[in-house]
């Protein structure tokens, strides 16, 4: 048998025992965070090992700070794996329910998804998330992260099975996928029947990958080009620091901006506001022709590719638009559906943009960069779903569930 | 351009506008009712050339039955109508909200779905109940039904086209693929960025290659491997009533059931007085050798292929087991995780069973033909999901719907 189908058939089991042991994932999620804080010198060695072979490698400066551990980072994911276990636990909430005409008594159920496959790249502290956050809900999990970050991965994951066994549940319950080659994610595409779901996290490439070949139900995620547009009636000071915040507080993740559009009547006033506060952090601007009249010559032209760009970086592009219309109209056709923000005065405006703009989140009057879990009260974030079916936008415990109907009765026929 | 992509364009266009149009939608399926009615000497006509084609080609008498129309069946399907215009409607609810101690007020709203795609048998009336359900989650759709029933969906399609522009609407929200080749289905699946979900209604075959081939999302549907557990404490005339209901009522639906489970310290008692009942529809029984032991020789010999056949048809396979956890490994095996009933008066057997099952619809004391959206009181259906992402069980026009966040603030940045 292939070992990713032996994988396949452990998760399963593992999943069936632990649906079944109801408190005891509270009990080994905070066994895990304690073993995971005893295991930090192992961890961090491990790490280490993975930041040398990646350095080799050539791997970039953002990509190695994702890959790197300290000590406060282990530290931190013991915290979030204590506050995950803190959460209320979702399954056997009563989502709906209520007695029929005939007698018969109607629940619908909040039930584990029960095999959750993961396949991410190298964020080792990805791992220690998911897997708690696949626990909670009561699902087992295969993760398969990026092949840098394998030892790092290893040594948490070995960690979490310890505290998984102490606790009386299946190790199984977390598995890693060992072998990082590219045939290591096809077979988990494959693996119809023992994973209920697949999440890809990270670039787009890898997203569409497992979107157009995965014979698992998948729920996509991340990709983010997104946009703040200017109203003709924004609060100029707002907007600038607004846009100042969205993309440069942390360029690297998918809820910073990539693109600003600016009303015509606003632009002579808005723009070099804007640009005054991006100077701040050097932002490289890419400029219509109408926004490099405004703001001159050290402003780069801005090509087609730039509207659809996903920079990940100091680099914004610039378009001045002729109306609310126009912005909605390029937003519809260029955003990948994640995060828009209006900065208006205008009641009509608002309601406009926040009615005809279909992404996860659509913002009046602030930054982007709220779309995340933990900012909407979710708790901890799996992800951020920017598909339409199961999940929109982040995805806390909830989300990696699904539910079933109880239907009571006292002989009741159709 | 590919006639396929050129539907998918329209579709989408449509969708954005149909979005955009509030209440227009109950309007133009009460105009669609009145137009189905006032066209039905043409769709009788035109059915009427389908079933005489599809008597030609052979086709069986139970697919015969779903192809036909008549008189009172267009009826039904303009009051299915007009019932599905009266719902409430379901795009910009409210589904959860509340303020962040930061001053961020977060909504999250029903929104559509966009684009639906539906790929279907020979059932003419699965066009107008979907179209129907589609229009009042604010979806564009694009039918594509068997080939036999081309005649009759032409008919029904363009009567509800001809009410979607008269009631300002544009006729794009249903479109009907009228080639029926296999191509057809195929290019669906492919339209990516076009349709946002597909789905599947029909037998296991049609589903199965759906769910595999699609680069678009997928809801499955359908396939149901039904069982009714009787337990050892059972009613004995409750359970051969619910199993007499549960296999004879409506032998061709999903719901019906196809095994029979009965504990060994009831069988003696129970199968005799299930057998009677079954005998009055000449239900053949294929029973495995405790049951035949019982029943004696009129009893076909059940095999392997047997517990996991959905025979649609007056036929029941019947096991004897020795315990409550037997039958739930058996089902746990061969189920299609669709609907299953446990016949008790155990309060622990209740417990466990409807706990440990992990299906769509799990009964205590009722037949599993219940699972229907009408029975769930979800109003009209648009099929039942055996998946366990974005929808389970029935589907209404809720289950048609995505959310979006909608987050407004006074300049909060992070």
């Amino acid at each position: 048998m292939d070992y990713m189908e032996e994988m396949g058939i452990k998760a399963k089991r593992a999943s069936k025992l632990l649906a079944a042991s109801g408190s005891l994932k509270d009990r080994a999620l905070l066994c895990a965070a304690d073993e995971i804080e005893k295991s930090a010198d192992g961890i961090l060695a491990a790490n280490k090992g993975d930041m040398e072979f990646a350095k080799k490698a050539g791997m970039k400066d953002s990509l190695l700070d994702r890959l790197q551990l300290t000590g406060s980072r282990i530290s931190s994911a013991a915290d979030g794996m204590r506050k995950v276990a803190a959460q209320s636990d979702p399954i056997g909430t009563v989502i709906s329910g209520g007695m029929r005409p005939n007698g018969l008594k109607i629940e619908k159920i909040r039930v584990p998804l029960g095999v959750v496959g993961i396949i991410y790249e190298a964020r080792p502290n990805v791992t220690a998330d998911a897997a708690a956050l696949c626990l909670k809900a009561s699902n087992a999990v295969i993760l398969r992260g990026g092949k840098e970050a394998i030892r790092s991965n290893t040594a948490i994951c070995s960690a979490m099975r310890k505290a998984l066994k102490r606790s009386g549940l299946p190790e199984d319950c977390v598995q890693l996928v060992t072998d990082t080659s590219r045939e290591s994610a096809g077979k988990m595409m494959k693996l119809r029947g023992y994973i209920d779901v697949l999440i890809p996290r990270g670039g787009r490439g890898l997203i569409r990958a497992v979107a157009e070949n995965s014979l698992v139900p998948v729920i996509e995620t991340g990709a983010g080009n997104c946009h703040v547009y200017v109203d003709d009636t924004a609060d100029v000071d707002m907007a600038a620091n607004i846009i100042f915040n969205a993309k440069t507080s942390r360029p690297s993740v998918c809820n910073a901006i990539e693109t600003v559009l600016v009303h015509k009547d606003i632009a002579k006033e808005a723009l070099p506001a804007i640009k005054a506060r991006l100077d701040e952090k050097h932002v490289e601007i890419r400029g219509c022709s109408r926004t490099r009249e405004i703001l001159g010559g050290s402003v780069v032209p801005a090509t087609e590719e730039d509207w659809s760009e996903e920079y990940l970086d100091y680099i914004l592009a610039v378009k001045v638009v002729d109306s609310i219309d126009e912005a909605i109209e390029h937003i519809s056709k260029y955003s990948t559906g994640h995060s828009e923000s209006i900065i208006t005065k205008s009641y009509g405006s608002a309601r406009k943009f926040t009615s005809r703009i279909d992404s996860a989140a659509v913002y009046v009057n602030a930054s982007t960069r709220f779309t995340d879990g933990g900012e909407f009260g979710l708790g901890a974030e799996i992800g951020i779903s920017t598909q339409k079916l199961h999940a929109r936008g982040p995805m806390g415990v909830n989300e990696l569930t699904s539910s079933k109907f109880i239907i009571t009765g006292n002989g009741q026929v159709r």
